[in-house]
């Protein structure tokens, strides 16, 4: 799938020999898959106009909100880096940037995003020399170079990486434009979209009503009516199937769900639309959502997604001089078993829902998600999420969750980034960690070999195909 | 104990090779200790008439809730497997069910419940071959044909077992006729019972009322008084300990207890009998009756369990359809520190009490659970249950315990189980991971080897028998 | 730094011996590195007086709040230990308490405390015979005898221990008399206070009003009045100082904190100043105060320190008897993404400020720690502190912390002990956990080795020198 510098094949395999040569055999048998990247949130524009990136620090830095947090931490300003800034500003100087970026990228030891930057540069651009302030300089150039040439071009890169399937995320207000273009084009990558509908189902946003409007002119309804904001949705899910969408997204404070009567429902949606509506309402209306969404998902077949439990631009200060999405989105306790009842009580047997549940609450693995998972037909847990798509993290997973809820309960990998360079990288890396664990089981009598391949090759491809049912 | 096949000496064990060779020779000193089954839900009719078992799927299948819920998660129906079915329904195919059942195995791999099946296959049955669509039929008719054999009996596999203590849990108003008829048998196998009174300590329960009559008709006390219901319990209790019981066991929503005044402990008695109660009154009398229970202990010596935590019976809709104990009972967070405090306040430093607490929320096993241990004498930690008990749970206890509470303030393995034929297996399973955490221990120089192999003896044996005072 | 008997050359290091061999040899590129003790509590008056400690059970037992839980918590009596006896009392037996102490050493098998106690007979003491009934009078004399010699005197073990820095804790109305002569004396030692207000923070103490009243005859402010109040922490705050401080610490129950204006601070501080205040108002006053302390840091350049979490002294009866610190106060779980907002909105993104959090609720470190230390520059996070200042307990903090915060957002290693001969053996331990983590990431080709070899010092001796400003 991507090159292994030498001296690298056994990248994040365990260390002790027997294990490692386990892992490492499984772990061959399954590396050329193609990868089903069926969550994340590249731009459709890319494959769609097909240009060549920019530079290195626009392509990199400036729209990785892993890396911003972490320079921002140390004191580096986030306009330093580019964000905010026009694109085309002749006042910033992205090699600038990238020099003040390779000097604290010490601070990235130890991280996921160290690992997948210098993998990326190694099995991407083929650059074995750390950065560093040193190295800053000629890894621009590298990069930067590179960049122009049509193999480094956004398809071109998407059949290098071996991509199946690949998910991006548009919002329910969004024209698909892109993915339209696509639709009509004859390139033969599957590039298709996914329905995320928070800005207008989240009446605390102080864009709503704004939302709602645009939500009616897209659909012909009249929105503001409960009824006409329903079918908006029916009709908006169903473009979204027509460009390729195969499931939606939910991104709630919290994992609530209700069910109301259609009255209360109505009489719920007039107040959040009235704009005098209390806190708990905007709760209780994301809630009702959720359980709506799930009876629109068991006519129209759409997978189900939540992402519940940050707390989001944590920071006022931040929020106000460089928006959202910059790092500053920090996870909270979560509770699961008393939020979803209202929609498992509803939904959670039918076998033709597919509920595909997201944390980051690690303790919430063994105690809530694994049993939920392992007991509901509709119920599946998503990977190892954002903070714990890391080696550690992803171990963690599998070792809180397999025991109660098995692995046909799982639906494979996430890579859930903007990060195109990255996805072989991250996929790479949830396949040697989930190798490493099904070998230390081969190794400790707890699954046979046989059976461990089987399950790799399922955790790498096979389950993520079925679950967000890519072949449609 | 059990026999192991040929290639699985090294089950569980840790795979570094040094490590494997010091978990190993550490169980071999142990591996035959007699069974100590403190705690679980056995039949007293099995061994009160020793009557054969019947076929293979309403021995494993049909009773068993870890597997029930899996395959209900991917849509087997419960009643083809036999739950809800009367015994002798014509309409039920026992073949049938187990083939849909060996089908379905592929999503055990990795669960405890794979591992216990299959150990127990092998090592009782000497099957070796993995359960699948293809050996359904063969592995169904070998069981089956066993089963029929008196070697197979329940009395004869209990002292193949090696099993020195074993002790059943009944309800408050259960009439004991098994444990009666076992204590006047010349049969020499210890089992016991154990006092649950939850059926009369939980308002909340749809049958409490007729439970607290029954209750009142089995003491010849006016069990709708205070007085006469707490005498109710101390005549039960004795009778309990009559046919053998040395504990109670208290499965409750939350750890809550309280201290309340003998007035107000009446006439919350009285609230809540009068049908009238709020949710509030339920959760207080079900805590002050802990600290009843915990007063009484201290008269007659009976050791205290709690078992708090899950929600129990989340789905309605399975409940309604196949009743209780099918795989529903979803744990949550939980709360020790200021919920136990009225008890221990009360109660916590006296030694003749002996308080065994027990967790599905594995975040309090370092934080709430392991300090309180380490502090009071009254308190113990029961092992790691429910979903927990299993390899990496059982591992995540011993490391998240002991550095605070020791070894010395837990009470060795409970296998918590009704399915009598997995109770070698199940303690094996804790031996070799005991082993294993003290392997490393051992290796990391953080215990002396000669100490090791004491408290390898200590956490399989003897510190169940003194925990739950089972030398009477 | 302190010897280590042979065959424990590997003490703590990984099983695996490729990952035991990457662990030595960046560890003794360590091992000799001076002591920087950030934050402890240790007496200055040791120190100053330089007074040979007394007999083995009162220097080890009588003060160690691990050692006495345990014990009490087999039913040793805490009076027996010599806690709440008065010195010299003749009918207190120090050897007579060091038997049972003896007999009962086998309760810290596989503890921390354990280790501790071992480690410091070893490499202190030179004893290599292990604690127990029949070793006990022999290491007793051999440890007595020792004490009476000059080189085990404070200032020679500060000196032989290569203690760089060593930071005491002073509450707001310690006279600093020790410190004060510390100063003034010729010895070379650094030996620095701590500024801990919670006395005077904290409305909710029995002996507030009385603190608040010296707080005001220390300083010659009226610190009944809220400007008078603020200005004596001023002033206190610069006495500290002037005696080496260089960071307050603040134990509070929760980590919340407020911005409330002038007047409703002023009026909240009149309200908990007239004893008639409600809890919550004393909530909002600790609050408030963790907000005014940050102020005072970013003019007075103090490292502040959040310690919040345990449910103190959660025995009445032991706390009736034996008084504070003695092994009741138990974790909770604590919340910090809303609680710490307040603060954070005003200074967490102001550099000058250096707000170091710890926990001893370890679902937080993933999930709401190393977030928020990843992003603030303000926030940085102290290390695996008190139940989890041991082996596995450090190991789960590097794990859960550094791929999300990296290693640069945490601030090395505290002992925060008050057991001054175990202060070489508890930093032994972290950095040989530290180099057992990072060896473990250098073989999985994780880190590269030479940063690991830089990784490995700052954890062990520059993080603490730069996040406590020990250079002044």
């Amino acid at each position: 799938m991507i090159d292994t510098p030498t001296g690298r094949e056994d990248f994040l395999f365990p260390v002790e020999p027997n294990a490692r040569k386990v892992a490492r055999e499984i772990y061959e048998s399954i590396s050329s898959l193609p990868i089903i990247s069926s969550h994340g949130h590249c731009d459709a524009r890319w494959f769609a106009e097909d240009a060549s990136f920019n530079d290195p620090t626009s392509l990199f830095v400036t729209p990785d909100h892993y890396l911003l947090r972490m320079l921002h931490s140390h004191g580096v300003s986030l306009k330093a880096m580019g964000v905010g800034v026009p694109t085309g500003d002749p006042d910033f100087n992205a090699r600038a940037a990238w020099r003040i970026f390779a000097e604290h990228f010490y601070l990235f030891r130890g991280t996921p995003s160290g690992l997948w930057v210098e993998r990326v540069f190694e099995s991407i651009f083929g650059i074995g020399e750390a950065l560093s302030a040193t190295s800053a300089d000629s890894i621009f150039d590298a990069i930067g170079g590179a960049l122009q040439r049509p193999e480094f071009r956004p398809r071109a890169l998407f059949e290098r990486f071996n991509i199946e399937f690949l998910a991006t995320t548009e919002s329910a207000t969004d024209e698909l434009r892109h993915h339209k273009m696509l639709a009509e084009d004859s390139w033969t990558g599957t590039v298709v979209t996914t329905y995320r509908p928070d800005n207008v189902t989240d009446p605390a946003r102080m864009d709503f009503q704004q939302n709602i409007d645009t939500f009616g002119e897209l659909t012909g309804q009249d929105a503001g009516t409960w009824a006409g904001y329903l079918e908006s949705h029916r009709i908006r899910r169903q473009e979204f199937i027509d460009v390729g969408a195969t499931a939606t997204d939910h991104g709630h404070p919290t994992a609530s769900t209700a069910d109301l009567s259609t009255k209360d429902a109505e009489s719920l949606f007039q107040r959040v639309m009235s704009g005098k509506q209390s806190s708990e309402d905007n709760e209780l209306f994301r809630a009702q959502m959720l359980t709506e969404m799930a009876r629109m998902s068991l006519d129209d077949g759409l997978v189900m997604q939540i992402h519940p439990g940050p707390y989001r631009d944590h920071s006022p200060e931040m929020l106000a001089t460089y928006g959202r999405d910059i790092g500053f989105d920090i996870p909270r306790r979560i509770e699961y078993v008393h939020a979803l009842k209202p929609l498992l009580d509803k939904f959670g047997n039918d076998p033709r829902l597919s509920l595909i549940l997201f944390t980051l609450d690690e303790s919430t693995y063994g105690r809530e998600l694994a049993p939920l998972a392992g007991a509901y037909p509709a119920v599946k847990l998503g990977p190892a999420w954002w903070f714990y798509d890391s080696p550690a993290g992803m171990m963690r997973y599998r070792e809180q969750v397999t025991e109660t809820a098995g692995f046909y309960n799982t639906v494979g990998f996430n890579d859930d980034t903007r990060a195109f360079m990255s996805i072989p990288v991250r996929h790479d890396v949830a396949r040697r960690v989930d190798c490493s664990y099904l070998a230390k089981l081969v190794l400790e009598h707890r699954l046979h070999l046989d059976d461990a391949y089987t399950v790799a090759r399922d955790l790498a491809y096979s389950l993520a195909k079925s679950a967000y049912r890519t072949d449609g």
